[in-house]
Order: C-alpha cells, then sequence, then structure tokens
C-alpha cells in the first residue's frame, strides 16, 4: 500500500485544525417525510453536542420562522460544552447593501457564533436562478462576508454547484473562492449539491482550488452517485479540513454525507483524530436517539451504527467467527458503541443457533439432538412468515422450551375479543375483553384503550395481576406492523413486532397470522411472558 | 479536471470486455431478515436478466439444499436472454481430490456454464478458519480450478478478504491470484470480504496485483466504510473488468456494492457502456419488483432508484426548478426509469405547492390566497402527524376542497363498527358494520374479513355499490402503519397509508388518529373518494 497516512489531528469541539460541521437541523431536515419542530431541534443539538462535533448549524433564521425561534430558544436554554452554533442565510439581495438587508439582519440577531453563508458560483445559477450579473454576485458574496465578519461573527461560505460551476467555468468558480477568502470567510465549504460527482473529481478540483487559491477549504457532499461518503474522504486526502454532514446521512433526495460514517473513518481507518474515541463510542447511541426524534425508521444497514452493521447470519462465517471474531469484522464495533450479533436464520444452520444460544446463556455445544430441533423450528417458522432477527425474547422462549421441554406457560386463554366503534365528535374506541386461566381460576377482564393491541394489552395485564403482580412496570413501548405480501404465499400475511420494557431492559417478540389483532396478540403473550421468565417467576 | 476518461466499452449480456456480476441469490441472500424461497429465487433471475447483466450467481448448489433445486428448476424453467448462470462452491476440501470432492461434483451437477470459487488467501484465514496449510491451501486453488476447467466450465475465483490478506501478507495473496490464473481461471474477483477498505487502498492494490500477475481482476465490494460503491469504481478505474454486487445493495451487515448504482456510475458518469442504455432505464422498475420479492421495504434515499432519489423538496430549490430542471439533477431521472418529483411540505412553501399543483393538473399561478390556504392546512396536517409525500391522492382531495370550495362528499357517514373475536382451533375473524346514506337511502352494511381493516373495506365496498357500482374494480394493494412515538406529542399516534388500485393505476391516501382501526378508515374513505373523482363520477 502506498497512500501516505498523515500525521493524526488533534481536536475537541471547534477547534481549528479540523472542523467537524454538523448541518441535520438544516440541510437533514429537507428530507423527505421528516420535519422537526423547535424542540426536536433543541433535543437534536443536545445530542449533537454529546457527539462531540464542533459545529452545529441550526438553520436559517429569519427565513423560516420556525428556524428564527430555534435560534432564540438556544441562546436562551441550550448550554453547549463542545459546539459552536451557525446560522445558515444567503448574500445580501442584488442591488442592496448588507447593512441594509433583513435577512442578513437576521442572521446577526440569531446571536450565532457563526454564519454560514450561500453564495452561487456557477454562472448559469447566478444568471438564471439569482438573476443577477456575474460580477454583481461576486460583490454580494465580498459585501456580506466584510460586514459579518466586522460585526465579529466567523463566516464560512458554502460555494453552492461548487464542481458543477468548477467544470463549466473553473474561472469564475476561483474567482468566488479567492473574493470571499480574502474578504474574510474562515473556511471556503465547496459542495456538491447535485451529488453528481465521483471521488477522483473531487481530488482533482479540490487540489487544484487548493493550489489556486491557498483558501481554507470545506467539503458539502449528498448521496447521489452513492459516494458521499468517499467524496467526503476524497477532498480531506486532498487537502480539505471542514467536512460537513448529517446524522444518519439525513437530506433532500439520497441524503448528505453520513456524518458519523465520515468521521469514523477518518478515526479508525486513517487515525485521524477529529473526534475524541471516547465520544466516538456514544455515536451509536445518539444516531438511534436522534431516529427516535426525527421518527425516521433507522437504516439497519447503515455503516458502523446500524443494527445489522455488525450481525453474522452466513453459517459459513458463523463457524470460523466461533475461532476468532477479528477475523470477519473490519473494526471493534465498540468503538462505535455498536455490537457483534449471531442472527438466527435458516441459512445459518447449527453453528449460529449454537453462537446465538451462547449469547443467551445456554452452553448447546455437544446438544446435536437439541440444536436439531430448534434449528428445523426456527426453518419452518421462517417459512411462515416469523422472524426472529428483531424478536430475541421470542427466540428466547423457543430456544428454552426445546431445552426444558415444555413451553413457559403462566396461563391458559379461553379466548379474546375487541370492538372497535366510531363515536360521533370523538376519536374510536376500542374494547377489549380477555378470559383465561391463571393461578388456579377463571377470569374475565375488560380493558379499553385507542387501539385494539392497546385494549387487549390493558386487558390481558388487568387479568393477569391479581396472580402476577410483577407485570405491574410491563409496559408496550414499540409496535411495528409488516404485511407480508402474496409474493410469499396465497394470502396476506400480518407480521408484527411488539418492544416490551420493564423499566430497565426491553426486549422483542413476534407474532404472526392473516388478522393484524390476532398477531398483535401472539407477540403480546410473547412478551409478557417473557416477562415473567426474565423475572424468575414460576407458574402460580 | 484531469481524471482520464477510458474508453467506452461495448458490452450486451455476458460479452468479454466486462462482467457486470450480480450475487444478489448468494450474497445478497445473507441480509438480515431476508429469506428467499426457490419460487422467489427464479422471479428475480428473470428480472436480473431482463436488467442484463451478464452473470447471475444462483447459489451454492450441494451446500445449501434449496440451491441444489434452485439450479435444477433453473435448468427446466429459466430461458435466459442475456445473463450466465454461475454457481458458487469452495475448492475441494483438504487432502483430497478435486474429482471424488461431492461439493466440487455438486458444482458440476449444477450444470452452470460458469463457476465461481471462493478461496482463502490470508494466512491467518487458512490456518485458523480453514485449518490447513499455506501450501496445501495453494494445491485446492489449482486443483479445483483445473479440474473444473478440464470439465468445460468457466471459472471465477473469488479471493476471499483479499485486501486484508494484501496489508499483512502481499507476497501470499498475489500467489493465490497467480497460481488461479495460471490454472485456467478466467477471473480472480479480489474481495473486501469485511468491508473495511477505503478507495485508495482498492486502487493501488489493484494497480499492484494487476503489474505483478497480469491475471484479469474483478472486484467484490461490501458497504462497511459507506465506500462500496466508490471502492468498486476505484477498483474499476485502476484496471478490474468485472464487478460483482446485489440489486438494491442487499447482503449481510452494511450489505454489498449496490450493482445498480455502480453501473448507473459507469454508463452516466463515465461514459462507459457496460449496460445498454434501454436497459438501464428499466432499473427502477426492477429494483422495486424486487423489493416486492424479497419483501425487504425500499430504501426511499438509494441512489439513481429510490423513490426520493429525484424528489425535491426545499423551497430555494423549487423555485430555481420552476426555471430550469437541469440546474438542480445530477442525471436526467429517465436514464434509469426514475422521475422528478415535488413534495409538499411545510418546509417547501407556495412555490413547492404550486409546481405540486401543476404536476396533477391545477395551475394555481396568481391564485395566492388558493395557495396560501392549501398550504397553511398542509401545515397545520403535518403537525398533527399527515404526511402527504406518499399520499398524492388525499393531497389533491385537500387541493380540490380548496380550488372548489366544498369537498367531494359521495356519501355521509352515521356509524361503523369492528368486532375481531379469537376462535377455536382457527384464525380470529373480523366482522365490520357500516351505516351510513349514500344516493338519498340509508344503508346498513357488515363485511367480514380477516383483519379489521379487510372487514371495514369489505363492508363500506358493499354498502356502497349500488349507488356507485364504479367501484367494483377498487382493490386495497397495499396497508402501512406507522406508529409515531410520543417524541411528537402527548399521546402516541397512529399513522395509516393505503394504496389502492383500480386495475389500471394505484393511488396512496393517509389517514392519522390515535386508534389504528380509525385511521385506516379514514385512509380507506379518501381511496375510495379519490377513486370516484378520478372516474369523474357525481354525487348521487
Amino acid at each position: 500500500m502506498t497512500t501516505a497516512t498523515p500525521a493524526p489531528l488533534t481536536t475537541g469541539g471547534s477547534a481549528n485544525e479540523f472542523h467537524v460541521y454538523d448541518t441535520t437541523l438544516r440541510d437533514g431536515a429537507q428530507q423527505e417525510g421528516l420535519s422537526l419542530s423547535v424542540n426536536d431541534k433543541l433535543v437534536i443539538a443536545r445530542h449533537l453536542d454529546d457527539l462531540g462535533v464542533g459545529f452545529i448549524e441550526g438553520g436559517w433564521p429569519g427565513a423560516i420562522p420556525k428556524d428564527t425561534e430555534f435560534f432564540a430558544r438556544a441562546a436562551r436554554e441550550l448550554s453547549l460544552r463542545n459546539a459552536v452554533l451557525a446560522a445558515f442565510g444567503a448574500t445580501r439581495r442584488p442591488g442592496g447593501t448588507a447593512a441594509a438587508d433583513p435577512q442578513v439582519r437576521a442572521l446577526l440577531a440569531s446571536q450565532a457564533a457563526m454564519v454560514t453563508l450561500v453564495a452561487k458560483c456557477h454562472p448559469r445559477h447566478v444568471e438564471q436562478a439569482l438573476r443577477t450579473t456575474l460580477e454583481e454576485n461576486l460583490a454580494m458574496v465580498v459585501d456580506t462576508v466584510r460586514f459579518l465578519v466586522a460585526e465579529g461573527r466567523r463566516v464560512v461560505l458554502d460555494a453552492e454547484h461548487f464542481f458543477d460551476g468548477y467544470r463549466d467555468d473553473p474561472a469564475y468558480a476561483l474567482e468566488v473562492v479567492e473574493r470571499a477568502a480574502q474578504a474574510g470567510a474562515e473556511v471556503v465549504a465547496l459542495c456538491d449539491t447535485n451529488g453528481g460527482m465521483l471521488p477522483p473529481q473531487i481530488a482533482d478540483a479540490v487540489n487544484e482550488v487548493l493550489g489556486a487559491t491557498g483558501a481554507r477549504l470545506g467539503i458539502h457532499c449528498h448521496n447521489d452517485t452513492g459516494c458521499a461518503v468517499a467524496n467526503s474522504l476524497a477532498a480531506i486526502e486532498a487537502g480539505a479540513t471542514h467536512v460537513q454532514g448529517t446524522l444518519n446521512g439525513y437530506g433532500e433526495r439520497t441524503g448528505n454525507a453520513d456524518l458519523v460514517t465520515v468521521v469514523a473513518n477518518l478515526v479508525i481507518k486513517r487515525q485521524r483524530l477529529v473526534l475524541e474515541p471516547q465520544r466516538l463510542r456514544e455515536a451509536t447511541r445518539i444516531a438511534h436517539a436522534v431516529s427516535e426524534v426525527t421518527n425516521v425508521v433507522p437504516y439497519s444497514r447503515q455503516p458502523y451504527v446500524g443494527a445489522s452493521a455488525f450481525a453474522h447470519k452466513g453459517g459459513l462465517h458463523a463457524s470460523a467467527i466461533r475461532v476468532d471474531p477479528g477475523l470477519y469484522q473490519h473494526a471493534d464495533p465498540r468503538a462505535v458503541g455498536n455490537d457483534m450479533r449471531m442472527l438466527v436464520s435458516d441459512m445459518a444452520g447449527r453453528a449460529s443457533i449454537e453462537l446465538k444460544g451462547r449469547e443467551l446463556g445456554y452452553d448447546l455445544a455437544g446438544q446435536g439432538e437439541v440444536l436439531s430441533r430448534i434449528t428445523d423450528r426456527v426453518k419452518a417458522l421462517e417459512a411462515r412468515g416469523y422472524t426472529f432477527d428483531a424478536a430475541d425474547a421470542s427466540f428466547e422462549l423457543l430456544l428454552r422450551e426445546e431445552v426444558d421441554g415444555e413451553r413457559a406457560r403462566f396461563f391458559d386463554v379461553e379466548s379474546w375479543r375487541v370492538i372497535t366503534d366510531s363515536r360521533p365528535d370523538a376519536c374510536a374506541m376500542s374494547e377489549a375483553t380477555v378470559k383465561l386461566f391463571a393461578a388456579g381460576r377463571r377470569v374475565v377482564a375488560t380493558g379499553e384503550g385507542n387501539g385494539p393491541v392497546n385494549a387487549l394489552d390493558q386487558a390481558l395485564r388487568q387479568a393477569l395481576l391479581p396472580a402476577y403482580p410483577e407485570l405491574e412496570p410491563l409496559q408496550l413501548i414499540d409496535f411495528r406492523v409488516r404485511i407480508l405480501d402474496a409474493a410469499h404465499g396465497t394470502d396476506a400475511t400480518t407480521r408484527v413486532l411488539i418492544e416490551t420494557s420493564d423499566g430497565a431492559t426491553s426486549w422483542g417478540t413476534v407474532g404472526v397470522a392473516p388478522n393484524i389483532v390476532e398477531a398483535s396478540w401472539e407477540a403480546l403473550v410473547d412478551g409478557i411472558c417473557y416477562g415473567l421468565v426474565r423475572h424468575g417467576v414460576q407458574r402460580r
């Protein structure tokens, strides 16, 4: 390998050697289906600060009322330990002055220590979108940067569509960079706004711009060619010392560069300490916490922090992993706060089941017959639509049943029923009745809820509490539904995954049935049984 | 830009100049949550052939019974027009002969014209996972390649863990490549099995191996650093002429290189015609059709073929796109069979709503007051959990209501109720009763179904058919549920998205309520109303 490894860099928040600049709250929020309240933004900003990024771009005050409010509340409520807040905005309007431009004044009023100005450097964009002259566009950049610097702000210039512009008219694109730097911009971030570049183009351009202007350069990439991370790294190898990205790669179209992936690659693969290792260990937790706030389903295949990122399923791999986990992992999952997982699947075979058993505390080595029975049952259930990847608790109940010779049964169900009624001028209500035998007695209980699963959960809990008071702290915390379509069988089947918590920890269970309510019931019952097993409760 | 553009290459199926090699059915199937039946594999193979890939790796005959069956059925049932089938397998066992090895014989018996042999070239893997000597490992490679070539098979050697091995012991890794090529392997595919590499490492290694051995090289990447696509491209720029990947980037952990993204980049960005342009235009359709078979939810941010890949939401962009769509797109979405879309969102403002209206056939330019009312209502509904990104029909009903001054109302609902009952030894059944007024008459109808939504759909349709026989062909074809958690409000809210089809086309509607049944009802009603509006039906 002939690639030179650059010297390690120190960091710490907004240290000057290298900028880790997050734009989740501004460019990330452009993602389809994503909408952040001011509260959401404040919560995410705290997570970003915990992660140790140097800069948090909070939004566009003056242009978006929610963002104006964000900066006002951030000044009062956020006490950031690591990060500097940046306000995003545009250069002054054509023909005016920066000092008199209401949008520029709103940037000042935001009290953000850093201002990131978007500017055009592609002649077609200047003429067709901005509808001004190339000369006036340069004046807008210079005036606005100078004005903000004179007012004591650190300024980043986001050179929009830089790489397209540089391809079509390199002289003009270079002039924008040069004039912005001369006017006092601390960094000129070259943006692949349309996301169409590949790494060699980025590397060449950054090299050339650095040589021609000497300006401090940043990089802002989108993932339209699937190369946002590689493009960011190519720019950094070529000399950029400021990288922009978003948590979970949120962003318009295919998203922005995933900041955690970029940073993890720099720290783990290139030994560039742009983030403190103990903060990087928070990355998985923070990426998932943020997806709770954004309500965007986490992408399980996300590099480093995805639920599947260190999950192994192949039978070939599983048997080798028993020998040496390092052989099949490109990095230690703990470095980003993630875990290695063995998946239970019909492809895995007995080696994976044995490993999974070990993970759960069962030594199945040498118990060939039990292993075979479990493997067969898992295969048969998967053929019917079950999946145990996200339902460890249901798998453990099955495993225990085969190991112990009988299923943990805490009660016997006679029947259940749920009625959901529309109500005039109010939300629909659901009412569930459960009839079962527990602790030697027949119990009939009715529960109400704002949905059928909620009502069944209430009724079941009410029926069981007298016999099993240990159920008191249990709570249904997540509920996911997937319709398995006809491609997999003749009839549509519903798979329900439920997450149950006892306050300290949580576990997943699965139910499958044509009827969504029945599938939910199955997962609910497993969730409660597992809670009792977990607390060592015996049948009463 | 100084990057040299290689000369265009012709292609067509399994043409020799460049191999587009798909391993969705083998390596892709290792993905968490993915399980393919033999039928599924046959369906996907036909899609891959339509896409025009040169090679389809079907599985591991002899090791996985389902895969043995796949090759047997493929020989009888598949008539591929473009692609060559490849069987994946291992070299002979240590100490034996290739001719007598049952696993090697199973590869022959599969009748696949190409055999891809996985071989180790990393000393630690040879010694610890394979438990044999370095010399015997070389003999295993040479014997097995020679035997299969003598039997008339084309052979690819998958050099597993190549890049890790090359880093730790370059001489041994090179020897494996050299010996395989000398023994008759057509291609040696260098595999970044653990996915930990970055593009410069890949480029350097491919350059060096090519210089040292002269073997024809392929590349097989995983996405653990988020660089699978860029790594594949780096290898190709360095001289590899065979690329392996999977549809939708399926694969273990973070997945394999997304073959469509790699190919689209080569064709569109590098002008290398490794796939015929008219076949590339099928890519979006095929990627989505395959996700129907795999039952893996499509990733909306997927490059080129994702639902969001050419979707625009920002107000800034939206106003510029009116001027020139080319300014904000890195490629023509039609080149991959995708479309530009304008999203309706609280961030977009009136410019996007106006464009969206135009997309739907409404000219709202100059109708400032109507535009403001629609924008305000969309904002208010989004704040309550609605999303119109995937519910164009619900949005159009809202837009029509504001334009026409009243909502399209075809009937008036009095009440509805759904009962779901467990049944001994049978699936639970749901029964719905709907009471409504249509065509001047009060109707009470009851429907049964295998779930509450299905039952409501039956009852509603039955109640309306006498007045609106146009509803006959309508069918509910997709149903998605999302629980919006408490981070967005005090109570959990359920959002239901429904897709309704009239056989010719389909449309999406949305419902939001605390109760999943009520949210479903709302989306069902919108779906039916839109079907009537669409067919120009008047209220009766």
